[in-house]
């Protein structure tokens, strides 16, 4: 085996993205089913993908997300908070498949700034990838955020994970617009429009993040008495809810000097304006930029 | 035709109440699909099934709900706030069917008291029921709740209603229950218990409806860390959505005397829970025991 080449990958609800990289090259990718669309084992689904790929002899692979989870390949128990690199990789999970040394990255698990239980899993690589990227965020106290499905707010320590919180924003707004009346002008078949959210940013600005329940209402209001388009209308509780994750994150961390926000490059930018609204600026990192470089970050503890 | 025989209906969105009514005593009842699950054209239902109740000579038929909406029978125009039954009754929808004439009851739209736009079809029968059932409520200004899929806070003042504003948590809560991960633990198929409800009111007690969207997450960590069983999981994230609602409407409308909560039992229940937890005294009215005053009450008013 070739201890310079590696397959990494990040293994979640919805997709599997490998790569095969060689040092710190990377030599080829390619997209899988996630662990909840599959239609075979994890075991035969990853190892018919980089079955071509075992001809570069790679000395392992290391992968990140929900296949370490109860619905995943195998579990790998949650690793608790405060938590840095090493200690992620102290407790990730080996295991052989077809003669290949398989690493399967733990979550983690923390009791969150309101006192309540929270978990994340494949986040935490992407933190430790934004590190590894910027050393700045290595030392002192940052607020990192990793939108998406289930937007991860995230503190680092001296850098470790501290503690985190999860807002299921992007799930919450996916099933209100595939399925609510607030859609039931169109808003289902359409993306939502940019003016239409930052109307929704500043009406929650305008009322703060307690009052969400009492606007959302709003974007059916509008389309029925206003005449707001569909596309308007999405954008507007898209604003709606991305603007009271922030408003209520503001006031639960303080004030913020800077926050890391890590993801694709769309979704990223939604935060970054929300949270110029709210008056703090921002720096963004790419998601698989993040993804890969966590991942080379825990290979490499895991070696060391 | 005997004008003292009416035939009285409540026909929302999933399903259609009927009654034939002689003076004040309601001699049959039956039910139909709503105007989201016809197989026929709204005149051609109503007609099949009121067809026997002809015989008893009625002199017309007063439907409120969303049959006077864009999607049910014909469209009777919002009539807007402030608006008594007087003001219900001129602006309502009148034409025959059949040799019997109809009246769609008008939804109302206002400018809520967060300076949006709100609508409402159906729950003004209710509201005007509940005046007449409760003439304490006819003089001075009160505050009502009708919880449900679209739960609306609604400000009488000297018998008209001022204002009010609608948060969807019902829908919210459906959604949240058949299709996210908050319910994967096997929430969808189990009721909610009072249990969980409990936790989920106290715990937005303690930090506030600001922090929902931060707390509702919580449902899941504690089924995967604490082994919180799906039907308390399912208990508390109602009870969040519900005390957060609760809370916000506290805050907005300052101190509460009572609130007049009107609908069917176990959906008062909550919140009246909800109400108590926040330190304010609810009185309940039934839902259909409004519905059938308020249409009494607008058939009146049209008469005179």
């Amino acid at each position: 085996m070739d201890q310079d080449v590696v397959i990494v990958g990040d293994w979640g609800t919805s997709r599997l993205r490998l790569w095969l990289r060689q040092g710190k090259a990377v030599i080829h990718r390619r997209d899988g089913p996630g662990v909840s669309a599959l239609t075979d084992t994890p075991e035969k689904t990853f190892l018919d993908l980089v079955g071509d790929w075992r001809e570069a002899n790679p000395a392992r692979a290391v992968m990140c997300g929900m296949v370490g989870s109860r619905i995943g390949w195998r579990e790998a128990a949650y690793a608790p908070c405060p938590a840095g690199v090493a200690d992620v990789a102290d407790k990730a999970l080996s295991f052989e498949a077809d003669g290949l040394p398989v690493t399967l990255v733990p979550g983690l698990s923390c009791v969150n700034p309101l006192g309540g239980p929270d978990v994340m899993r494949g986040e935490e690589t992407q933190v430790f990838g934004a590190l590894s990227l910027n050393l700045a965020l290595k030392t002192g106290r940052h607020l990192l955020v990793l939108p998406g499905t289930h937007n991860k707010w995230t503190v680092v320590e001296d850098g470790k994970v501290a503690g985190f919180v999860t807002a299921p924003v992007g799930e919450t707004f996916a099933l209100l617009k595939q399925h609510s009346t607030l859609a039931a002008g169109g808003g289902a078949r359409v993306d939502g429009s940019a003016e239409g959210f930052a109307r929704g940013l500043a009406r929650v600005a305008e009322h703060g993040a307690a009052r969400l329940t009492h606007l959302m209402f709003e974007t059916r209001a509008r389309q029925l008495l206003d005449g707001m388009s569909p596309a308007d209308a999405m954008g507007y509780l898209s604003g709606l809810l991305v603007g009271a994750d922030v408003a209520a994150a503001r006031d639960w961390f303080g004030p913020m000097d800077a926050v890391t926000v890590i993801g694709a490059g769309g979704l990223c930018d939604l935060y970054v304006q929300a949270l110029a609204q709210a008056g703090v600026q921002a720096a963004t990192v790419d998601g698989d930029a993040a993804v890969l470089a966590g991942l080379a970050a825990i290979s490499k503890s895991r070696e060391a």
